[in-house]
């Protein structure tokens, strides 16, 4: 009987326990659920027989060694930071591991002593990096395994929600992930490459260099440059790539709107504010406004960003209360940490609202005197706020990992992440007959 | 005879030993001139025979106890970092201590130490800080003396060039001090407090949000905020004040111009450029540009910074040569560096161009039911790209302090700034006879 080990039971292991809970009573496994509150651990495991929900603290070393002693297969959820030490008891015991986290270099120095032991650590194999890894080197190989050149490679992904008409959110945004991570994101420098020259762009104007892109049957999505381009050079062998370029997804209107934040300086991190206890919205928008007496934060906000007082960013401002004498409800914070609170008020989803995951690649390359391009997407809808499409697209690939690790059916060891085909062919299949599958459309453009 | 010591004998240090070496001939000092460059010692020194030349390795432990134990006043002119060790040698040997640097947390930590040797470790003793400590607390205290309540009290200065009609540079402006810490200038977090409320602007607002400062006789100039207002809150006891802004001054023009290098992300120090060997200066600017093979970089940077294609702005970059052909010339850099390498082409000053440093301040106070203003600016123009005004008025203050120190008339202990009479009275009455001095006006405002 095989033993899963799943560490953490947040919201995005959701789908990953039910998954697994599911095949174990197909295949005899046993999952065990843990994670520091019990009663999360209790409502993942449902009284499933193959299932044992255990309370469970990272930092207990020795309790960290016996319940990783006693599984196969390890899956941690937790935050990356607790990687590593999970890693290092796996390395002690022999165990198997799996995370959706990015490989950093502390796991990635594991790497010789799990291939010495025979073992998989199987890294960056949720969503996003994850089933992007999977989808877009699927179709890289495709294309050079015809013996063609791959001249431009663009992906983007977005966390969002569906739409829904009856719901009044100018944004058409909610926090669907970690809220800390949308307010942070895109701070730090942006590098790409464009028709073979590096590109670069700074924070603030990132949410201004947004590309168009549409989607058939789903419509127009803003896509804004991610940091990290560059990195996908070496990971799937693109030197001398004429564009490469990754970004994040939005609906049309929100970069504009979110811009406001940036230029104010209302997501800086590095400094705490000034009497954020007693702050209102108001206040906290004023505080990054020239003072003038005679003037209202409305009209100050509007002229400095050069908005129209009753145009869409500003309509965007005043649904999210910003400008009413609210209290903050903070003690102290950054601006960004005073953002992310204000924020929460109203882009928490609601029990009933249904996510929405959209990835888009583009693929260009040179077939003879023709250039073609391969366009490939995929829209994920959630059930609920519990069920969500982030979670499924999140812990399935997981899921389905761990099946075909203890089947037998991957020979990779060592430190991977998902990019060869023994672990996109059979993953991204079975994600298919789950419903979450990619369409894929040629066309020649030049 | 008293000795002397001086470590440093770089631009900044000319009037500062020039100085010393002419009291010396009155008051029978020995000035000692240490720097790493015996050259440039030398050339300082100039043969005179009370003073001394060596060359100086501040690294190395044993030469630098073995000059500062022979001295009995130690001038350090080093770079910021140095001063500690040198500060432990002076306390060590039991020498007083003089710099024109910030006091930091390593150096206010040795305030005990110096008190209990009875030893003068006084700093920010150069023009800014220096001078504008002295000049406004000076008008502070006398405000304060009187019974009235400071209210609001703003502060500018500038390293700029003498108006010069017959040169070309649209700029009015080329690097008479740090070039790198031109570049670098306003990056951070930038605070202040207007009318009682906290407020706040982001490095890619600074150079937008500037005040237009008029000094009589000497016209318009555009000030922008430095990062470290709030620090003089506690240094001057303003605790409670209304509006309390600190700033640096440039000709107007300059800021919206020096604004297009931020926006572009050209002033940013945190990554290296690809290719920066081989790249051209027009490559530079290209790099921070959306690709298109049909514009011109002239007409993707007007369009994207929204400027007149014939505008001052774009002009000035022309005059930059910032659109040529022309190799940058380095074999690697961030941003910032290629761009300081770049500027110092066209901004380095020629041998008979004269610099210019103004300051100004404005206080605040009621009386009764009037509200005064006191406005005190100072103007001082260099001789020649030696004998630099940024020289004399860095210089001359520590050469007056270390004249008052050996005489007497100086009785604070430990780590000091010049922020009390006994410091600002004679330094400044000396700095007016040597031709530095502020204008005074008071005008009754509401």
């Amino acid at each position: 009987m095989e033993k899963i080990l799943v560490l953490g039971a947040g919201r995005s292991a959701t789908s990953l326990i039910a998954y697994l809970l599911n095949q174990a009573n197909s295949f005899g496994w046993q999952i065990t659920v843990a994670d520091y509150a019990l009663q999360l651990a209790e409502d993942k495991v449902k009284g499933n027989p193959n299932g044992k929900a255990i309370a469970f603290d990272i930092n207990n070393e020795q309790q960290r060694e016996t319940v990783i002693a006693e599984a196969d297969v390890v899956i941690s959820m937790l935050p990356a930071r607790f990687h590593v030490a999970v890693a290092e008891a796996c390395l002690q015991f022999s165990k198997h591991l799996l995370t959706a986290s990015y490989v950093d270099d502390d796991m990635r120095a594991l790497d010789n002593q799990a291939k010495e032991k025979g073992l998989l650590f199987l890294n960056e194999c949720g969503l996003d990096p994850g089933i992007d890894h999977m989808s877009a080197k699927k179709v890289i190989d495709h294309i050079r395994n015809q013996g063609f050149e791959l001249r431009a490679f663009e992906s983007f992904t977005g966390g969002l929600l569906m739409p829904n008409k009856e719901e009044d959110n100018p944004w058409e945004y909610k926090f669907t992930w970690n809220p800390r991570n949308v307010v942070m994101a895109g701070q730090g420098d942006v590098k790409f490459i464009q028709e073979g020259r590096y590109k670069y762009i700074p924070y603030h104007h990132l949410f201004r260099r947004t590309e168009m892109i549409h989607i058939p049957g789903h419509g127009y999505f803003e896509g804004y440059a991610n940091r990290d381009s560059l990195q996908y050079l070496e990971v799937y062998e693109l030197q001398g790539i004429q564009t490469l370029y990754r970004g994040t997804l939005r609906r049309p209107g929100f970069c504009k709107a979110w811009d406001v934040f940036v230029q104010l300086g209302a997501t800086e991190d590095s400094y705490s504010m000034e009497g954020v206890n007693g702050m209102t919205h108001r206040q906290f928008i004023n505080s990054f406004l020239s003072y003038n007496p005679n003037d209202s934060v409305e009209l100050k906000l509007a002229h400095y960003m050069k908005l129209d007082i009753d145009g869409p960013e500003m309509h965007k401002m005043r649904w999210l209360g910003l400008f009413e004498d609210t209290p903050v409800g903070l003690q102290k914070g950054t601006p960004a940490q005073v953002l992310e609170h204000i924020l929460k008020k109203k882009w928490t989803i609601g029990e009933d609202e249904r996510d929405q995951i959209v990835m888009w690649h583009l693929f260009d390359y040179k077939d003879g005197d023709q250039t073609k391009q391969v366009r490939s997407a995929m829209v994920a809808n959630g059930e609920d706020a519990t069920d969500t499409a982030m979670a499924k697209t999140v812990g399935l690939p997981l899921g389905i990992a761990t099946k075909l690790l203890i089947q037998g059916k991957i020979e990779a060891r060592g430190v991977q992440i998902p990019i060869t085909p023994e672990f996109y062919n059979p993953i991204l299949s079975e994600l298919e007959t789950l419903g979450f599958h990619f369409i894929e459309e040629e066309v020649v453009v030049d």
